[in-house]
């Protein structure tokens, strides 16, 4: 390192989301000796730590010659302090990228290459444009599924790792793609209730208008260090955690922002997105629900049996028992689309009150059921209705208040306080509802990142239907979303279709 | 459009090289009313123009509420003026991703499909991550013959395109990989000198340390406008250009820039780079030079013929005459790796200087000759004599120099000042050059950005070396660059291997 090739660290208070980027004048004596130039990727070192960043030169005044500004990602990551003194230098290519380009060219992952790809990514050591590309070269089916299980591998070696002292740590997850399909909260309460342990670490939305961490964090934080879960779940026997914020498979959390920004899935990712975490996690038994639709993400009872034997055998590979489950995925589960409107569902179902959407207590007690069955709590066959009893005695409500305590507190969610009711435009029959329809509109009225925002659904497929019937209320928490919404609305009738009554 | 929604523009002299990047505080009224976050995507409209750009947050005082900060990028599209109204409004999804998604789950590129994708691109709709999907889910041979035709058509139709009043328009490209390959100056100089059209558009670098557009550069301007290139190649026959400058196949260099990027080349788009600047730019007769050897792009005779016969039935389909031409790749041609140090290698056999390296002389005959022959200036066979002689009696250099003044005036190439000498370790038999290793070293010392930068070769595979003796020179323009290229070669002395003769 050349210890002339120093400037003095600058906030400028560009959020760039996870990109690390730095902001330099393109005549500084920095630039001009090491040659750097715009989107460069260069190592920032400081005494204590040293990050890669992308470089944004400027060619005006507002940065002087001894600074060096640091967008927010690259001001957290080095963890950095206003006027301190940072070294700057070149940074070798990225050494794994030839094996994402091998992937490329027909060469399959190893445990070794994958280690060393994920190993980097969780370095910070990959830009934008090569993440994509690693996400692109595994998207589809580009990955066997020996390339899966090194990938899962791989996911997990690089985080913490949770150990806890049971030998029975419960786990389920649902393969998106159904909106409002929100059981967990009301699951993890349910197995708690039953006195079995049950650590959940949720995800954020990939493609999706609301992930689990989402919804639940409208009703208690989420954001908990590894000590503070491992408080909570010793408390309360669970917990109901986003997973990025215990390091679980940082890799992970990474890969899912390019996949979003791609609006694009991988049936490796995926089983390596799930299994890392839950293996990560130190989660024993794992149960898995695959909705099936023709709009769902899973579309075909093929793929689903495709993607269950992938998670069986990566799950066998790494020691632990992954049991799955088949479930309809033709419409959104429950009435809310959105993080508020699904945690409003989910305390209905919980409170048991009497107008509480069936169908989605019907799924929490088939789930929940399996579960208690799984971790020998109920007789094969008899779980269902224990899992009922405990939502009719109150004991999981009283669960989940609980947990939201121990996590920071239980709070009421709050509706997008901007609203519009659309109503039908012709009666007859509803036969066909697009579930990534659904999901579009309430990304574009602001979902998850305005957790006020979504849909909220009056009506089921085959109901029958007036005209002026309200048929779903648009949440929104700005009048230019609303606004936007409803004009791709009038485009997009056709994703809703009632069609006359054949008599 | 909610005409609510204006901010003040203001530049901020920041270098984001191509993408366009919007700076606004995150408490602003419209990203509030917008419900904007970090990295959306936002249109950004003025009286008469509209470009799509990615928001960056400004979350501090150093941006006022009222305005929104460009990007160089994103001032020069917009074609900004300082405190101008613009008005800002969400971008629909890009409707085209969804045949690149569709392309990943194995639906091939149509003509339809291609068009759109294409159209997209150029009009700047595609963020840095999506053009890297779309980079990848091309590479390798995952395009078939007719995907190629269909994406070269379509990058054909969105750029502007040439007409010329000859039936005979000459072309020539090399497809890269082999450093120092300088030869069209040359092949241009004698074909125009033969009184046959070539107006010449080459590309710049894409993974190499150099294009001809870098070293043509060295020793004239290459940015010329449409109407200039025209009256250039109607004064003097021919041109130099570059091919972007003229938006001949503007997305093909988007496409390019992500590339290199991802250090990535495709078959396909590299057969659909190539042909679409040539049907763009009016040629009729296209020769294309495949140099072929183990380090070398092309590797393998039978790949070549893959490349050849892909290229041939592209040109059929799009309306013109195709010829490539096989030759070795197995070391770098010339002596110079590096805009201007290859640049004094063209002038060397220009000038028919003793000195001029006569491999690069070989092959600029070899082509040229080809190239009377196909335009009918020379009967077959004898081409190649026909163009040694417009070398010998100086028409060539001649016509060259005419060139370079009617671009914009001729200029000497300047090498740079940091040089170091690199001698051989012990003495032998010259057996093996990594050619890929020469082009990165070149790139490390700052080629092509740094014209000056780059590798002077003074020993040749085969040659009998002592120890001592000088192998290569560096030239670097920074002394932290030609350091780092030191470093790197430290630990690398193997891609240039000396072995004791065996008598």
């Amino acid at each position: 390192m050349d210890q002339h090739n120093f400037l003095y660290l600058r906030r400028v208070y560009i959020d760039t989301l996870q990109e690390p980027v730095v902001y330099m004048r393109q005549d500084c004596h920095v630039c001009r000796s090491e040659g750097f130039n715009a989107m460069s990727r260069v190592r920032v070192s400081t005494g204590n730590k040293s990050i890669i960043a992308t470089v944004n030169k400027v060619t005006d005044g507002w940065l002087s010659h001894q600074q060096a500004g640091l967008s927010e990602a690259a001001w957290r990551l080095l963890g950095a302090s206003e006027g301190e003194v940072a070294y700057f230098s070149h940074t070798k290519p990225v050494e794994s990228m030839s094996f994402v380009r091998g992937k490329l060219y027909g060469t399959s992952l190893t445990d070794e290459t994958a280690q060393a790809i994920i190993s980097d990514i969780s370095a910070g050591l990959y830009s934008d444009v090569q993440l994509a590309a690693f996400v692109t070269a595994c998207s589809g089916s580009r990955l066997d599924r020996d390339e899966v299980a090194a990938l899962t591998q791989a996911m997990v070696q690089v985080g913490e790792r949770l150990e806890w002292d049971d030998d029975r740590i419960m786990d389920k997850h649902c393969v998106g793609g159904l909106p409002g399909n929100r059981t967990t909260p009301i699951v993890v309460a349910i197995v708690a209730a039953s006195g079995l342990k049950m650590p959940k670490t949720s995800s954020r939305a990939i493609t999706s208008p609301a992930g689990t961490a989402d919804t639940m964090e409208t009703m208690a934080p989420v954001n908990l260090s590894l000590e503070r879960m491992k408080d909570v779940v010793k408390e309360q026997g669970a917990c109901i955690a986003w997973g990025g914020s215990v390091s679980l498979s940082p890799a992970d959390d990474v890969l899912i922002r390019v996949e979003r920004a791609l609006d694009l899935d991988s049936e490796g990712q995926l089983v390596a997105s799930v299994l890392s975490k839950k293996v990560a996690a130190g989660s024993t038994h794992v149960l898995i629900d695959i909705p099936i639709g023709p709009t769902a993400k899973v579309r075909s009872e093929a793929y689903a049996q495709r993607l269950a034997d992938q998670l069986k055998y990566t799950g066998e590979k790494l020691g632990i028992c992954v049991e799955t489950c088949f479930s309809d995925g033709s419409q959104p589960v429950g009435r809310g689309v959105g993080p508020a409107l699904e945690a409003r569902d989910v305390l209905a179902v919980l409170r048991n009150q009497t107008d509480a959407p069936m169908d989605l207590k019907d799924r929490a007690l088939t789930l929940a059921g399996r579960l208690l069955e799984m971790g020998g709590k109920a007789a094969p066959g008899s779980g269902r209705e224990q899992a009922r009893a405990y939502i009719e005695n109150g004991e999981a409500l009283a669960r989940f208040m609980a947990i939201c305590e121990a996590q920071g507190g239980f709070r009421e969610p709050i509706l997008g306080g901007h609203t519009k009711v659309v109503k039908a435009v012709r009666s007859g029959l509803l036969t066909f509802m697009n579930n990534r329809f659904m999901a579009k509109l309430a990304k574009l009225l602001g979902a998850p990142t305005d957790s006020g925002a979504g849909l909220d659904m009056h009506v089921r497929l085959g109901e029958k239907i007036s005209i002026g019937q309200p048929l779903y209320t648009l949440y929104a928490e700005s009048h230019g979303e609303l606004a936007y919404a409803l004009d791709f609305l009038k485009e997009h009738r056709e994703e809703f279709r009632i069609e006359e009554e054949i008599l």
